[in-house]
């Protein structure tokens, strides 16, 4: 069937500006990627009246309603009440949410307390969406052309149960399917991104073309739609290896894979580890590696070095060299690369050393220079960013990482 | 007069999940700290029929309504029209709001485009909201006990105009205002915090008081409701007085004030200078110092010893103490910090070593052993937290600079 979707985030919290409603963000990016329209977005309280009154207002515009929050274990919440009520049904005690329900305060030793029954009660003739995250199962209820999906509200709850039950049901509902591709391309700026993709853009209707930029990267998403997701693939791939022959090396991943995990894939590939000198991005290029699961065995540590003697005394820069060409140079640059390599004891560095925002210096405020030693190759490069100070920085972290990437990907090429 | 409030924000970008609604959340969280009610929230996309829809049914609950977006250049950008034809106004040119655009257009040194001046057009008898940061001015507009405010969607342009001009128009118009203090404290939990304040909380009706947690801090906000920003000052002070003595040193600042801040601010007092070394935080100790503008008067630097040899090369850790304590150790941290101070030179130094997640160590996931140096004085703790690697990170980061902080106030107090 064709669905036309409608959002309802449901929770005082929202309403009062505590929380961000990230929920709706994630529902509404998740159906645009199947292809499904979505008109419309509500926010109401966990209140009995106004969220039956947002049901009404949904059905008016859509067919298929997805709630967040409001299936909490009090006797206050009573929006899944509502949605039986709306649907004409009552609720049964599903026992294999009750299990759920159990082994999840049992594996978090918590005691069980009545409340907590409750959130087993769902609606009859319903798809139950049984919750390994928390207390609260989601459910799909659908009668008469109208849909009703009721998820819980944390994140960490929804996300999975919305990726892991929802999507599949929603593609077995729909007609046509889409799937979408993602390339992510470091390097180039997003005008010019579209520029070099300008004829293709206009002229694909299936497959379709769409760059979508963030902090220093440019996402290119192709989306397919036919009636498989076999069909849809097929016809992806043509597109994307078009896509790949064009941007080459810009390329540095698709879906899911960060910047980080192609660097480490080319650490990995060609068995070196790595260190960074940071001084305006003050500890933004080691947490981009921290961040992600057992990096250990590749990243050794890193110096961030703020003032001009430690760049001396710790990275070993040349007095000479900050007197003659400045603490922000890509001379000073390559040598803390340099002197990163040397006391972290790796075959690969990288350095950067910027201005994040207006000071008195000479040199503009945004402007940052790297460098990135691999063995005896070394690399630099200067860049003039115009945004704030944090953005400044986290765009500077974001093309140090990416240097590296292209210089371990040089030296895996002549390595073959 | 008695306001409901309801937020529509306007945007397609929204609707497909590509950018996040932090507007309704911002503005959600200043009506609520001025004492308005908002029952609802919508998003709907740029289109005419829709826009005016979501109007109808905003004043069918309230009688102000506030949006974001929808003001841009373009034809297609009809939401301002929508909102002069519903209250039945035709749009004039404002010379003010032109100039404005003429202004900011020449200071960016682009061109000024017809679109622009498309923008410069406001609904007859409003009141307009000028932009120093885009092009597109917002307005006030009010007829029957019915208010519209349309502001532009940037966040860098709605956040300022918001605060300075829309803020002020809603307390004039108000019969009772609000106003909120916000006391910051580290190191106690919520639910100990809460326990504290019991009594306070039950008993007190006007200024109430409520605790918020996020990231390892909770913020306590003191709020009093009066006909006058003196008199809800005047009724807020006593509780603050109250708050302080029971929290003492917990309390690390108000309102704007962030846990660096107060670090900084001590570091000044005291005439010393810092430096860190981290493990599992990777750099996040680093960045909230890098974070604030003019700190390299402070922070000479920080290492990120990742390698149990670089713990030993470089800041100097016995390998005794990580063969008989382990890497995540406050013995280890100890010499972590007692190597930073040496390596940079300064008076100050906090270091950390923990296990961000599981891994086959016989400790707990989570722990994390803090140790701060100043002076003479050396302070070591440890704690374990609960949550995911990213989030004990973070959680890390913050009672790092906690102790440091503590420490540090410490060594002030002993000094006179």
């Amino acid at each position: 069937m064709k669905l036309k979707a409608e959002i309802i985030a449901i929770g005082t919290e929202i309403l009062l500006g505590d929380i961000i409603n990230t929920n709706a963000s994630y529902i509404a990016r998740g159906l645009a990627l199947l292809g499904i329209d979505t008109f419309h977005q509500q926010v109401v309280g966990d209140n009995p009246a106004r969220v039956k009154q947002a049901f009404e207002e949904a059905y008016r515009h859509a067919n298929l309603v997805i709630t967040s929050g409001g299936l909490g274990p009090t006797e206050d919440d009573l929006s899944k009440e509502m949605g039986a009520e709306f649907f004409g049904v009552p609720l049964y005690m599903d026992e294999i949410a009750k299990d759920h329900i159990a082994g999840y305060m049992l594996r978090r030793g918590r005691t069980i307390t009545n409340n907590n029954w409750k959130q087993a009660m769902l609606p009859e003739g319903c798809i139950p969406l049984y919750n390994d995250n928390g207390t609260a199962p989601g459910f799909i209820l659908s009668k008469d052309d109208k849909i009703l999906i009721m998820l819980p509200g944390p994140p960490s709850e929804i996300i999975p149960m919305f990726d892991d039950q929802v999507i599949p049901y929603l593609r077995s509902i729909s007609d046509e399917i889409m799937i979408s591709r993602t390339l992510h391309i470091c390097g180039m700026g997003e005008s010019a991104v579209e520029d070099k993709l300008h004829d293709e853009m206009i002229s694909m209707k299936n497959p379709t073309l769409a760059p979508y930029a963030k902090e220093g990267i440019v996402d290119l998403r192709i989306t397919a739609k036919a009636s498989s997701e076999e069909e849809c693939r097929d016809m992806i791939l043509p597109v994307e290896e078009h896509i790949r022959e064009m941007f080459g090396d810009m390329i540095f991943g698709a879906d899911g894979e960060t910047l980080t995990d192609a660097v480490l894939q080319l650490l990995r590939d060609l068995d070196l580890t790595v260190s960074a000198a940071e001084s305006s991005c003050g500890g933004l290029i080691t947490d981009r590696f921290v961040r992600q699961s057992g990096v250990s065995d590749r990243l050794m540590g890193s110096v961030t070095a703020y003032s001009n003697p430690s760049k001396i005394s710790l990275l070993g820069v040349k007095e000479d060299t900050l007197a003659k060409y400045g603490a922000v140079s890509e001379e000073t640059a390559i040598e803390m690369a340099e002197g990163a390599a040397r006391i972290f004891g790796t075959q690969a560095a990288v350095a950067e050393t910027g201005i994040a925002e207006q000071t008195n210096s000479s040199k503009p405020s945004g402007m940052v220079c790297v460098a990135v030693k691999v063995g005896d190759r070394i690399e630099s490069e200067t860049m003039v960013f115009s945004r704030r100070r944090n953005s400044n920085r986290e765009l500077a972290a974001v093309y140090s990482l990416n240097l590296l990437r292209r210089v371990l990907m040089q030296v895996k090429k002549n390595n073959y």
